[in-house]
């Protein structure tokens, strides 16, 4: 038993590795990166690949992941209760407001956005399903930080990374930054994340009023802001919606 | 190692019985549905658990799938080099059609869509990528039965299952339509799949003239048929994008 628990965790290993930085690689270089025999190393990418988790590219024998992992991506949406229940609220989110609307979930140290209605207009756009966005950055991150004592742990222990020159870099800032979000209820980003780009953010919670997700709105900062900070109308929309998710999770009107 | 192996394989049992029909299981179902004891059972359950890959629910104590392969499988769709490709042929695609554009590829015994274009309008439309779509009743699935010789057996050994009053429910018929789609180059879905939706798809091919996917358009068939067929104009537009794909995709031009 514990033998095949080590080889579930060697093989999720492996997906990780895949899933970040090159992303194709050749056998040795992932038995290096796990540190396991290649022997052993081929064992499970042989099972990965003939399970569809993992691809190997004809021409140069490289590794990549594999189609399965979409499939079955695509089911664990299918089974989220909170994204089931936000997709009316946040489409109206973004018809009133004319911005992206996002609904993002803590996972990994990180917000997994597990769902996200384009800008209502002709512009191409990326859909970032299944991306994940920094915790220490973003209003979904600060908003899941603030109120979820386990991501205000794995905020705290990030690196927090500079991405723009106006990201909050210290720890110390950034903890009374989140105090400031329980107080108002909202959190908003400015250009920390993306330059030019500002986001408004607030919580979602279910029936124990225990925080699971976090709903935002995000554009231009020409249109999002109003001097400085987000325009009110916009703040007021981000979060009505968020307690209409909320409602429909069982929370009380209170 | 032969042991190891195993356990993989039961893991990736346990993901995509979790992946169909019920989505969320007791400890018990699960363990029975795979025909292993519910301690072996649990201890996969847990270390999957661990690494993401399931759930459980707090109230119910049932399992579902995790977060970590909406993760993966976003990350698989980054490496995808045929979608990347076709992003901004698709997109093209849609725009000039005013349909719905998709992009299809073969995985296990049906087509699974790694791209959607929306209808270029206001309405609400439900996102299909990393959705299963079925081989003998969809365009995308005739264009790959008819050009790829694996996904042809594959098709001929699925079920036929009837999903509406036009589906091809006989494997001969099927097969010589498929004679026909090779004839001329794209396949065509009148009502097959759903009712009163057509869908026209092509074949795009890689630099060794190998079919590697299908690109479609689909729409309500008032739009995209004339009289019983589908309009040429549409036709031509597809075909004209799965060859500049093919192009992109070092296919030569003749």
């Amino acid at each position: 038993m514990a033998r095949s628990i080590q080889s579930l965790e060697r093989a999720a290993a492996v997906l990780r590795l895949l899933a970040g930085g090159e992303r194709r690689l050749g056998l040795s270089d992932i038995a290096s990166a796990i540190g396991l025999a290649k022997a052993t190393t081929h064992g499970l990418l042989r099972t990965l690949q003939q399970e569809g988790f993992v691809e190997q590219d004809d021409a140069s024998g490289k590794y990549q992941l594999g189609a399965e992992l979409l499939r079955l991506g695509n089911s664990y949406l299918d089974v989220h209760e909170l994204r089931a229940r936000a997709l009316v609220w946040t489409d109206d989110l973004a018809r009133s407001s004319g911005e992206s609307a996002y609904l993002g979930v803590l996972h990994k140290g990180g917000v997994l956005i597990v769902h996200h209605v384009f800008r209502p207009d002709d512009s191409r756009q990326v859909l970032e399903v299944g991306a994940m966005h920094p915790l220490h950055s973003t209003a979904l991150g600060k908003v899941l930080a603030a109120f979820d004592p386990v991501a205000h742990n794995e905020a705290m222990e990030s690196d927090f990374a500079s991405i723009t020159a106006a990201t909050v870099t210290e720890p110390a800032a950034y903890d009374r930054e989140l105090a400031g979000v329980r107080a108002r209820g909202w959190a908003s980003d400015v250009g920390e994340t993306w330059e030019g780009v500002a986001s408004v953010a607030a919580p979602i919670v279910d029936r124990r009023r225990m925080p699971v997700g976090a709903v935002a709105v995000t554009g231009a900062e020409e249109r999002v802001l109003d001097g400085s900070e987000p325009r009110s109308a916009l703040v007021a929309a981000v979060r009505d919606c968020a307690r209409a998710v909320s409602r429909d999770l069982g929370a009380g009107r209170f």
